[in-house]
């Protein structure tokens, strides 16, 4: 079965120069319209994509629903995709999971012995008996939404409690009780770089990932500035931007200029920050 | 497509003299035996329940965890289990998904479009953009969460912000903008019945899906007590109480006089509300 450290993340991180991960939101209207004639066109577009850019990241983040929405074929294609990606490769689910106890003890087995998944993103609403049955595993991890990249993450995120204290401080505080830094991770957006500053104060230990650079606007220097420990402690995650830079014949071949453009970006930061 | 409007919900739950919802929360571990020789025990519980059921509820409700769990073979059996609940019946895909607005968009088309749910529970935490997706089609549904049936409801769902409002408030108050009764419902936890009064009144005309009567410890006159409006308004569920009322060859019988046991209390409800 899969898992992995936070030594063997970061030692990964190092090796590769790169804090990189890659969304895999394959959606049949914009991959490559000849990948359609496959048997299996979302994991053949997966399988290149892989095979292009294994060496420039750290991690592969599957979003559910993009695989969900075409029912069984979806999940099979997402099955084949994990057992592709190497195991020194960290792999995500996407699927913002969190219900009562029992049940997200059931979403748990889904993502971390059917799937086989190294993580899965947790929704923290219902509270803690929503996210711990996901923490039972030895080498698993639980990446819990804290601040996302939306723009409804005004709604709620940062309503502020009697104490001055805001909903998404509170969701770290609280979590940081349920799970360490070996086990949990938060989704911090690209998009609120400042307020990855207050996080990373909050939380100095923990691992977060970062969406929202590329497609949604972030920045990736200003992630690297609020968002660093000295573990590196940021997985930046780039979907659209590399898997669509390309729609022709020479797809894997574009993702991989994209994903090589923003691995020697990280390389330089790595350098300049001695890791 | 199935769909239903808030009329015809209101019309079978008087014709019934019903407003029970069943969760169909299918674990192997505890479907009697004999019916793991068939080649979709799954599906063949769900079938007799279902045949056992029909007349004494309004509502089933897969939570989707218990699907998922197994892969591709769930997501048969849930289609399977869709397919085969009559369609004056209302269906709640119980998934508490809910992402970015592009991710949202695949989710709907998961349980609106390939499994043809009339509607599927929401986790409100990443806001507007994660829940407005859902709504956009006609004669479907949303079943926001507001305050669940759980201990980690305690976390977060009842802070209070600087205006004295709790954050379950702030969800009623935010999303009525989002979607008007016909279309949007919230879940209301059983096991806090005081609270539902207070839902109520700040959500009069809206739907409750309210679970947590039976395993979890909620009462039945207190929900109706408290949750009560002019057209009903409370879908009450129960998922173990029922379907694992019996364990042997006599499992459905024994499901059917668990649910006929609600139903008659509902039945007497309803008359003495004048429905």
């Amino acid at each position: 079965m899969r898992g992995m450290t936070k030594e063997q993340l970061v030692e990964n991180i190092k090796k590769k120069g790169s804090f990189l991960c890659i969304g895999l939101d394959v959606d049949l209207d914009k991959i490559p319209p000849f990948l359609l004639e496959y048997e299996d066109p979302i994991f053949e577009f997966n399988k290149r994509i892989i095979d292009a850019t294994k060496d420039l990241c750290v991690a592969y983040k599957p979003n559910i629903a993009f695989y969900e929405c075409h029912g069984t074929k979806g999940w099979e294609a997402l099955k084949k995709t994990v057992d592709y990606i190497p195991d020194d490769i960290f792999t995500i689910a996407d699927a913002k999971r969190g219900d009562i106890g029992n049940t997200s003890h059931y979403y748990a087995k889904t993502f971390f012995e059917y799937m086989n998944f190294d993580s899965v993103t947790v929704a923290p609403y219902m509270g803690v008996d929503s996210v711990t049955p996901f923490l039972e595993y030895d080498g698993k991890w639980v990446i819990l939404l804290a601040l996302t990249s939306n723009k409804g993450a005004l709604d709620f995120q940062f309503t502020t409690d009697i104490n001055g204290e805001k909903l998404f401080e509170k969701v770290l505080k609280k979590s940081a009780a349920w799970g360490n830094s070996s086990q949990l991770m938060y989704v911090v957006g690209a998009t609120r770089s400042e307020a990855i500053g207050e996080v990373r104060a909050m939380s100095p230990d923990y691992f977060f990932l970062v969406p929202g650079v590329g497609a949604q606007g972030g920045s990736l220097e200003d992630v690297a500035t609020y968002g660093w420990n000295d573990s590196c402690g940021i997985l930046v995650n780039s979907s659209r931007g590399i898997i669509y830079a390309g729609n022709e014949e020479d797809f894997a071949d574009k993702a991989r200029l994209a994903a090589l453009d923003l691995q020697s970006q990280m390389a330089k930061i790595l350098k300049e920050k001695g890791l």
